[in-house]
């Protein structure tokens, strides 16, 4: 990794990393609330979309797109949540999270008041993460259509 | 408006239209926190980001990058917030907050705990939202390059 020393985006990969190259790389995320929870993140330190070229945006989003379509199609996520925010890592990444009703926030977004606790459909998750890990892996080695 | 007569944005607008097309609409929000809270909204109701065509997904952002992109020049806003949710309302919308160091929730999501009361900079924003408004409406108007 290089960049900003004090950015964590670019000191570290922020999560189990399922897919990299050398513009983006996608991550799982260790969430003990919201397993499935994923991100892209673009490689270089830049902070806005508007900071990156339309061939540029089409290709992260493309992998959104696929991770979307994993979380869709391999645990029926009742609503998936998109955001790229950044205020705190000002390093342009998108959160792509997996929601189901009765999950510890919903309907509330993940940074919103929790609801209620984790309950077994949430440890059924956690458990299923590897076969979710090799699915979205598979789906990442895809090229997407604007490569 | 049609569709689903239970969806608030089938039934309503959900803000004052600064632009629509046969696909989609943008508003600006009545957001007393943060000012300049744009809304860039699908007509048809679906839920998701893949239940669009490529072709649609990418008119549908490329009026999100026209809104950041006024945001960001004419109010030089600290950071652009993106998101897609959609748990209380799975009518696909995307969200464009404008985010100022210092406003009520920085650097929180504006769905986290506010953090302080709304400021003169606030204010001063509510008063510059007319110019703001005919900026938005001038970017708008111009066509995006996938038409």
């Amino acid at each position: 990794m290089s960049g900003i020393q004090s950015c964590e985006l670019c000191a570290t990969a922020g999560g189990d990393v399922l897919y990299s190259d050398q513009e983006l790389r996608v991550v799982l995320v260790a969430d003990a609330l919201h397993p499935g929870f994923c991100r892209v993140i673009w490689n270089q330190h830049v902070a806005e979309m508007s900071d990156l070229s339309e061939a540029q945006r089409a290709r992260l989003l493309a992998r959104v797109w696929q991770v979307e379509q994993v979380l869709r199609q391999h645990w029926q996520a009742d609503k998936i949540n998109l955001a790229s925010l950044g205020n705190m890592t000002p390093h342009l990444h998108w959160h792509v999270i997996p929601r189901f009703r009765g999950d510890p926030h919903f309907p509330q977004p993940v940074w919103g008041t929790q609801q209620r606790e984790p309950d077994q459909a949430v440890a059924a998750r956690q458990a299923a993460l590897p076969a979710l890990r090799a699915a979205l892996q598979a789906a990442l080695s895809t090229a997407t259509t604007k490569e």
